[in-house]
């Protein structure tokens, strides 16, 4: 059934009774707003969106996938904070013709990716559109913590990462020239591996900045560096290619560092902490804040692209 | 210059820069996420998307207007909860030949209407898309109050109004014929006029459902009538057609009623009250609630259109 033959109450009726409650949820989709806890007396709130043939292609992901992706982006702006998410709410811009299923997958992988961390969707808005659409904001709760910004990284401090980058950049570009393997990289790019925890974990330990690797490393890294007005200098070594990487890399004809350095949307958290920290295993230390500006790999600047171009 | 040649940064740091803070602003644009007073220890959240070609047209509102309307929207589902609005958050999704003013203007529009109430934009995202689309979530505080929701209306409660109803369907008709004019229909249409402050205030008197007029009067009152299990009969004679409107009516040959019962975008607040309650003189009784079900005018349905259809 199509989008229009459902109707938009109908719809929304169909997708909400999909929907979970979270622990933060007070009131629930359905009326002219949500309520959500927010504890703290502070909410950590964030958008983000997706629009079709630039975010993500329907025959490359499945609707569930695209969920998993537009909340992942999400919540781990939430994390990059120190914060925990709560809650999600989504506009959702869809044409006339697509399946009602579509957006109950979707509405299913938003659900799911929400649950990891005990966060729920609570509210949202359809409309028709020519080109499918999907808004997410997300809020996030700080539990009594400073936020962790990206202003705050100071010459001296480690830097560090917790989750994996250049895996949904090497997926894109296997899908982009028509493969579906490795799986592993395909599979990085249609559902992020995020470790939310990381981001709370890390404020805890007295993160001096945080941001979380969406439009790549080099440029996200690029953000703190010129928000701190400092330079940071990244150690190539810490990064190690894995063999599935390097071979798809090797077949593709791409230096698979450009997929680590430059791609983005495996929303790794990258953090800086005080010199001589005793970090958890899953923080591992990539580089050094110095005096100065810009961001280096090895002392030198990076050949090649940097990040993703959004028009 | 067109928002291709600003570049994301560029437009995202020529927009942010007109956008005045909140009182309740604790962390604004720039980092990963916003972080928002939330004093009450809860948060309300609703999103509102509008869709060019289908909520708005270029040619009929300034990209002003357009933030206007965008952030009246949203602000009003607030206000209709029983809460004060502190914050917005905007994506926006945007051709990218579009002159990169027309996204400053949409964003003064966002952040004069937000200031209104004294709530600010607080953050947002930004992406290429050939269909020009604007998706806002607002947050407010509750201040300690129950919220206001659809499902508490009871037979004997009296319905009562505050703001303008016909207004924004009268300017649409009057754009959609092709004339600019009476300007009080047009500029309603352009800029709805909300009485924010009415929301917390019907709270405060106890109100036992409210909802804002988006979709239409008698749509909208069938949200509560079925969320509530009640029935409501609405009184035509409480609902005065103003001389400019019953003029254009005639003009056009439209009937004034199916503006005032079945137009939506004015964002008037309709809520329910105890019986025998003495109310502020903005807020009109307009109708009672009874037992049964659906919304009756003077005791019988109405004939025609009954509000806006989304696909």
């Amino acid at each position: 059934m199509s989008v229009a033959k459902a109707g938009e109450f109908g719809l929304i009726a169909r997708v909400t009774a999909r929907l979970p409650a979270g622990s933060g949820t007070l009131l629930g989709p359905g009326d002219d707003a949500a309520v959500v806890r927010a504890a703290d007396g502070r909410v950590v709130a964030s958008t983000d969106v997706l629009v079709e043939g630039r975010h993500f292609r329907r025959d490359w992901c499945s609707a569930q996938d695209v969920g998993h992706r537009a909340a992942a982006a999400n919540l781990a702006d939430i994390a990059a904070m120190g914060a925990t998410p709560t809650a999600l709410l989504v506009a959702l811009c869809v044409p006339a013709d697509l399946d009602a299923r579509w957006a109950e997958e979707l509405a299913d992988g938003l659900g799911e990716e929400a649950a990891v961390v005990g966060a729920a969707v609570v509210g949202g808005d359809m409309s028709g559109s020519p080109t499918l659409t999907i808004a997410v904001t997300a809020l996030g709760d700080l539990a009594g913590r400073a936020p962790v910004v990206r202003t705050g990284a100071r010459p001296g401090d480690v830097v560090a990462m917790c989750g994996r980058v250049g895996y949904a950049a090497a997926g894109y570009t296997v899908l982009s020239r028509g493969f579906r393997t490795p799986k592993v990289l395909v599979d990085a790019y249609r559902r992020p591996q995020v470790q939310y925890d990381a981001g709370p974990e890390a404020a805890e330990l007295c993160a001096t900045s945080m941001i979380d690797v969406s439009d790549g490393l080099l440029a996200d890294v690029g953000h703190v560096a010129k928000g701190s007005g400092v330079a940071v200098d990244l150690r190539r070594d810490a990064f190690e290619v894995p063999r599935q990487m390097r071979d798809a890399a090797y077949a593709l004809g791409v230096d698979p560092y450009t997929w680590v350095l430059a791609g983005g949307e495996d929303h790794a958290l990258v953090a800086t902490f005080p010199e001589g920290i005793s970090l958890p295993p899953r923080w591992r230390v990539v580089g050094a804040v110095r005096e100065g500006s810009g961001v280096t790999v090895d002392g030198r600047p990076f050949k090649g692209p940097t990040g993703w171009q959004h028009f």
